[in-house]
């Protein structure tokens, strides 16, 4: 086979074989492709598609271009979530827990935070102590401990992912369905997992703002879940203002226990119980998704669900203490209030200017090799509908450096429009994807 | 400015700016565009096209890239021919001498064969002596004594063209209109020149086979002549029969000196002197095409074209008795007929096939590190339209290494179709385009 054969059929609108699509990745490692013609045959794929069998090949090349995680030791069906990520969004914290005391093992690989989006290793790694860079085997012993391990991508996982996205943020070929999904197939597929709840964002604040494209992303994902013989469900959830009323990382910690204490808020809430409660039926542990709502409820009433988080946070290095004393998290040494211009309602509140504020403040990087600050964020104290007085704090800015605060502050002011009319929030999940 | 950014405008259908363009061709010699970027483009623009101004901006940007030669120096409108390429297209060799007796100074710089397409320096190169890589001061010198040189491409001349060059042949980004017309045209505009001849190929021999594709070509290098202010005529001529009677290196020069004598065969020798024409129009030593078509055949009747040829040989070093004596040039060890299979006229003689058997013969390369046997080849006897009998010789090969003899003959067999009903030949030129 030769590259320039591939690329060809490829651009000229053809459909690529398994095999082709097996020797280009295998190219990667064996060194006779180049990342040029890598990056070509990714633009055309991003101009002409590619079809359901092209885009699951893809996926298990490079799911098979690294080690798949062998779970088979831990009884029960592993079940993971993937985000496609927001502000605000911290389900992971609050629903893994949630799954694991429900009985499901959850054996989770997650991101780290980039541009106006958070990630759950940030947020983590805001609790003093707690280890994200686990091996693999500690990976194992951590899930057969806790029920539940939470760790960022090991160079084992999918290497030929790690190197073509990297090609393609430098080519501009991010943007593609196929490419997005089998991107996140790949990694998903290798941990180990036998079925999976996929959150896929839509809105201002998410990767992909429009609904049709975040439809199409979920339905090729659960496309490559079903010809890999995995459980796939997807929700498509609005991501048009943050999640929650935290953004930035120990306070996401904070309002993440606050929920498995039942404290939190609605919509926060109302999301993770509900992606929790597909997990539990994914994994059979409950025959409707109504007993899988009330399973997940009563976990957290019990407490078993706060519970498991604890025992999560002591076993990977973490301070467990810190879950109940919230002054042993990274604070910031200043709080600055936002006043509403005006009384009335929140006619709307915008995500992306939210997370773009967290990243000027520091709880968030512009690229990967930056650190972020644990401490800092934002309060957002009045959401869409809520009422709010002329002169009320609309949030409260979590500080450290103040080199951009002026611009943080004018960023989260564009954010909010407050008008006379009550608003009715708007449902969190748009829509619902499963076999 | 940002690849990125540069390469998601045109991914998504927009126009870039000349600043864009000259930035990212820029970013070849700074080092701050990687190939993978340019790779992405490249695919980018094949298949979202450039407007006439892009690929004007790009034309120049790669010709700035490096030397524009100044033959200021040499009086005259200075005139060159290019041609898409073909087989048996030796056109060069017998326009050059001609439009130089006519008293237009002729700087061409050739290229090498390759594929089923023979490159002029190589047939030069089959005159014993003959040099072809003459730096910029030899090219002036020579071009200043004999009224016309003839050289290979200089490292000094548009590097940004050979770089990108690379990388299309490695990412199949070759077959795009603009990128063709803006690589031919920054090497012709780099020449120094005033006006410039193109001989645009269509047909089964020529690289664009559809006459729209070779006409949108020839519109796209005539636009951007225009915009730079030079004086440029174009021919769409038909390759879908090898041109002349000899395909190879030697026994194209031969043909060549044929011509010049006014001894070729009339389909080589109509071609070769309208384009002559059209170089002596554009130079001014004609006021009309009849004008300029009777000076080209006076020249080659008076001999003063051959005797150019003969001072063009020695200038460059090479030995200018073997133009008068054929036994000098490098001849084969074996000569194989190919017998017809049956009686009649020749219905069809394809060129690719002919150019396909030259290189199995080693008169041409598949990869340009690799050299070329001078004295092998292709006398086609007979052509399209000819009458033959069963068992006459429709062809013979000129063999040295027989490791692909009868890959080449049954290829040969090929490419001509015997039938009963007399044909006319067609016409080798089908458009003109001219200011």
């Amino acid at each position: 086979m030769r590259a320039v054969d591939i690329i060809r059929a490829k651009r000229d609108g053809g459909v690529l074989s398994a095999e082709q699509i097996e020797w280009m990745v295998g190219g990667i490692a064996r060194g006779d492709v180049a990342d040029y013609q890598w990056s070509a045959l990714l633009m055309a794929i991003l101009l002409k598609g590619m079809s359901g069998a092209e885009t699951a090949a893809l996926t298990m090349a490079m799911m098979r271009s690294g080690s798949i995680v062998d779970l088979s030791m831990i009884p029960g069906l592993k079940v993971d979530k993937h985000s496609t990520g927001g502000v605000g969004d911290k389900t992971s914290l609050i629903l893994a827990p949630i799954a694991a005391a429900a009985g499901i093992p959850v054996p989770m690989v997650s991101g780290r935070g980039l541009g106006h989006t958070g990630g759950t290793l940030d947020k983590l790694e805001s609790i003093p102590g707690f280890r994200t860079d686990l091996d693999l085997d500690g990976y194992r012993r951590v899930l057969a401990e806790c029920g539940l391990v939470m760790i960022g991508q090991t160079a084992e996982i999918a290497p030929a992912d790690k190197y073509l996205y990297a090609l393609r943020d430098a080519t501009s070929t991010v943007e593609s369905i196929p490419l997005l999904a089998s991107s996140i197939m790949s990694k998903k597929l290798a941990e180990g997992i036998d079925g999976l709840v996929l959150d896929v964002k839509t809105g201002n604040g998410a990767f992909l703002a429009r609904l049709e494209d975040s439809l199409a992303l979920a339905e090729a994902m659960c496309d490559i879940g079903r010809t890999m013989g995995k459980r796939i469900t997807a929700l498509i959830t609005r991501m048009d203002q943050p999640l929650g009323r935290a953004a930035g990382n120990a306070v996401e910690v904070i309002e993440s226990v606050e929920c498995l204490r039942g404290e939190g808020p609605d919509d926060l809430m109302g999301l993770s119980l509900e992606l929790a409660a597909e997990m539990a039926l994914l994994g059979g542990k409950a025959g409707t998704i109504e007993e899988a709502r009330s399973l997940c409820r009563s976990v957290v009433e019990s407490g078993r669900a706060l519970d498991c988080f604890r025992r999560l946070v002591a076993a990977q290095g973490g301070d467990p203490s810190s879950l109940d004393d919230f002054t042993r998290l990274p604070t910031a040494r200043r709080r600055v209030d936002v006043p509403s211009p005006a009384g009335g309602f929140v006619q709307r509140l915008a995500a992306w200017p939210i997370g773009h504020a967290t990243m000027l403040l520091g709880a968030g990087r512009t690229r990967m090799e930056e650190g972020v600050d644990h401490a800092v964020g934002i309060l957002l104290h009045k959401k869409e509908g809520d009422r709010v007085a002329a002169g009320e704090p609309l949030c409260t800015l979590l500080v450290n450096d103040e080199t951009r605060l002026e611009e943080a502050i004018a960023v989260v002011g564009s954010a909010y429009r407050i008008g006379p009319g009550e608003v009715a929030p708007a449902d969190v999940i748009l829509e619902r994807l499963a076999d």
